[in-house]
């Protein structure tokens, strides 16, 4: 099933999506819900990011043609940070390019929702706390990542995290298409069966460390063909079998501090 | 005012701290409260973590002394990464080893407690989004630490943020002792002036990047003196005007992938 969660008349509401039309549920998909028979067009709605993290994790270097791409090495283990609850935004929202920042870069990934209270889970039984996966962008200052040793700033800063369109429960995330367009144009083109570390190996082992609540994500890496983009760009990640999140994107304040 | 969060019968409540009493408030130090005339002998609540931060924004390498024995060079600007919230433990609790984890540090912190959504803040106004301000600890697995790139795992595990004993708001934060113990052995010992950045630099410079909310965290720093702690061990962080948070130390799980 296809969750959505998006602005109607009234509120905020979660729904099913089935072709060209959107179905609400009585709660959300993190907790029992009944379809309740409200039926909107989905061009009708304004999409939210479908779900609500009380944190992003956000692993890095789990593509090798990344990994060369950086002029790194792999690493041995999945290398994780995290980006806050305040970096979200959702479909036809825009990423601000923050303070400082000369080199604002996409990076398109799988993004996996948690569904249920997620700790020591293991890598065999992934799928029992997973509720399903969206697109996920994790938008870098990359000049800023240069600078500072832990990327605090540069990549957990407000708007730096789009999520959606809507969260796919149905789909196996083990070897899917990514592609990532700039206005338009082919930027990433990779299959997820490429990930160093798969979903069922990153969920292991991110559980070990940190408990996951209802709503977190994991943002699962990207693969080569990172780069800029502008304000007026519109960038696109494209999973086979989700969809299509497109944002868009803005110039910020241009100086530190903010408001001085 | 010294706020304190705690279990009485009948729940959890805020309360003031005056002396040996804590007298419950009608909500939260976070909005508009009364005091109810109910009152607790303090010594016989059990605290909590004193607030229920949505994030924890560190800042590394904030004291030349700790520079220096991490024999690496000041940042810039302030460096910053996050502590999510299922790190957060309180007074009496104990940090628990995690997976994998041979040396387990201690880093001892004034933690600054936000109380009011915080954008752009300018550093002259800074007082304006403080509520108060408690003791911290930035529990680290300094092995961990030395492997990975950036530090999720090594600084964001479970247990890994113990914060209390309350929030003070009537202390200002630019020049107070603060002193960590370890099985009652003074391990660090230093000035909060000693900060490079201090806290209106830091507030200023981490909300122009990131929006912080009522209750979250900037944990500033620790200076030298940092080293391990082992099962068994009691840790204090006593600050001058604020209080002395003591937390103990567990071994977790031995081996990755948990429940293996």
């Amino acid at each position: 099933m296809r969750f959505a969660r998006f602005v109607r008349p009234g509120g905020i509401a979660y729904g099913i999506v089935e072709g060209s039309d959107v179905e609400e549920i009585s709660s959300t998909p993190f907790l029992p819900f009944e379809r309740t028979g409200v039926v909107h067009p989905l061009a009708s709605l304004r999409l939210l990011a479908p779900c609500l993290p009380s944190k992003i994790v956000a692993v890095g270097l789990n593509y090798l043609d990344h990994v060369a791409e950086r002029r790194t090495e792999p690493p041995e283990v999945p290398m994780f940070f995290f980006k806050p609850s305040t970096a979200v935004i959702g479909p036809g929202d825009a990423v601000i390019r923050p303070p400082a920042c000369r080199q604002l870069d996409y990076e398109g990934e799988l993004a996996v929702v948690i569904g249920a209270v997620a700790h020591g889970v293991r890598e065999d039984r992934w799928r029992e706390v997973v509720l399903g996966c969206t697109c996920g962008i994790d938008a870098t200052a990359r000049d800023l990542q240069a600078l500072d040793s832990q990327w605090g700033r540069a990549k957990g800063f407000d708007t730096s995290a789009p999520l959606g369109p809507w969260i796919e429960s149905a789909v196996d995330p083990g070897d899917l298409r990514l592609v990532t367009r700039l206005n338009g144009e082919v930027r990433q083109d990779a299959r997820t069966s490429a990930m160093i570390f798969d979903v069922g190996a990153l969920v292991a082992f991110v559980t070990s460390y940190v408990t996951m609540l209802p709503g977190d994500v994991i943002l699962t890496g990207t693969p080569a063909g990172i780069g800029s983009m502008r304000a007026g760009d519109r960038v696109e990640v494209e999973i086979e079998g989700i969809g299509v999140l497109a944002v868009g994107v803005r110039d910020g304040v241009a100086a530190f501090p903010a408001g001085a």
